[in-house]
């Protein structure tokens, strides 16, 4: 029950341009993206697609992307300050090995770009036609997101599942979907130990279970482990809160 | 007792300017504030000085600042980016009828525009050699700003004080600096009064009763004021964290 909200608007800035390109590496992709937030650049997205999620979108979509990591980045201000900030976007992503950088400014070909990221879970889906895409969500320190993108591929490609990877890597914060049959417990039983294994994986690095997806009931255990007895303290807080357990009973709080 | 401390850092722009300018109106200066945020400026300060501040600084400090409330700005980003951003700035203010803009981005003359306003306080208080200032903090939403800076001037100029506003205009929040005389039991009177007039008009703009000085000892009354029975609630967080009230005893929670 929420009876009463206040908001803090950001302002859409009067001219906004996005950008992507290729990059030789997940580890390159997130060096620009970090340099580039760096620079002073108003990134307003800032968006990482690994090799497998473009294969995926050029089999399902027609695309011919190069089959590599991609950085899709939205930055938007003044006329001129967009036009400055492209030319140092373009020079930071060239620092870094990118490749077929393109850039747009008009409404209609800046949704065109952005389509390809929107597609990403449907062409990720694709590849196993009439499976289930499972996702994971964990962020990790700036400074740790490409070491921790790299080890939750491996751990996907030992996993025996297909997926992809996909992240907001601007703050850390980064996606697995993978593709599961709900209906063969084998499937499911791989599909917890991948979600395990990348969130302990987070942990370790001073990342968190979840960035933006929540604790719900699926992530209720890696709480108390990432948190400790601070756990307790939560408790008492939702008791405060909500003296008869009524709101959200068993959710984010173990 | 702080253990542990995680902080987010903004990253500091590859080249910066500062610009300030002479407004004809408090409220003039503080559309064009909002007029630039609004226009995606990467605005990392924005100070408003009224004209008593103004006219206090030239007296204080030998300088010739037109007497008329001032806006100070920084911005950062690439360095085409911010030339943008520049001339984006300057219009803005210029359509709210500012006047004597100037701008500098060497660090050098950088440091020296912005001493004006570090001097604001000092210039304050050599209005009334011997007294001692006091500052009343609140904060209210952007759009009920330019009024509430006027109700508070108001006020002052009502309450037989000498003193002068500045203001962290970009998010609202404003100080109200007032000179009184610590012996003199009237002049304390004055003060309160003054400060409640305040921080109560702050309050029926849906605004809060301190911004960021904090509630310490000083605003405890205004916490119950502002937030009713929700006072309760953080009376209960509170005890959650510190059972034995050994944490800033009597402060911030009444």
């Amino acid at each position: 029950v929420i009876t009463e909200l206040t908001l803090r608007l950001h302002p859409i800035p009067d001219h906004i341009v996005v950008a992507r390109a290729a990059f030789p590496s997940v580890e390159a992709a997130c060096r620009a993206a970090a340099a580039i937030i760096g620079a002073g650049v108003l990134v307003t997205r800032c968006e990482l697609l690994d090799a497998t999620t473009i294969a995926a979108l050029n089999a399902y979509a027609g695309t011919s992307f190069p089959v590599s990591p991609y950085l899709f980045v939205e930055f938007g201000g003044t006329e001129a300050g967009v036009a400055g900030d492209l030319v140092a976007t373009r020079e930071l992503a060239e620092d870094e090995g990118a490749s077929a950088f393109e850039s747009e400014s008009d409404p209609t070909a800046r949704a065109q770009m952005w389509s390809a990221r929107h597609n990403a879970l449907h062409a990720s889906l694709a590849l196993a036609p009439g499976s289930k895409a499972m996702t994971t969500d964990v962020a990790v320190p700036v400074s740790e997101l490409a070491a921790a993108i790299e080890q939750a591929r491996r751990a996907l490609d030992e996993s025996g599942l297909r997926g992809g990877i996909v992240g907001h890597v601007g703050d850390g914060n980064f996606h697995v979907a993978f593709l599961l049959d709900p209906d063969d417990a084998e499937s499911i039983a791989k599909a917890d130990a991948l979600n395990e294994r990348v969130v302990d994986d987070a942990l370790a690095r001073g990342g968190t279970c979840t960035g933006e997806h929540g604790i719900g009931f699926g992530k209720l255990r890696y709480l108390e482990r990432e948190h400790g007895d601070l756990v307790e303290l939560y408790r008492g807080v939702k008791r405060v809160f909500d003296p008869n357990g009524i709101m959200n009973p068993g959710k984010a709080v173990p």
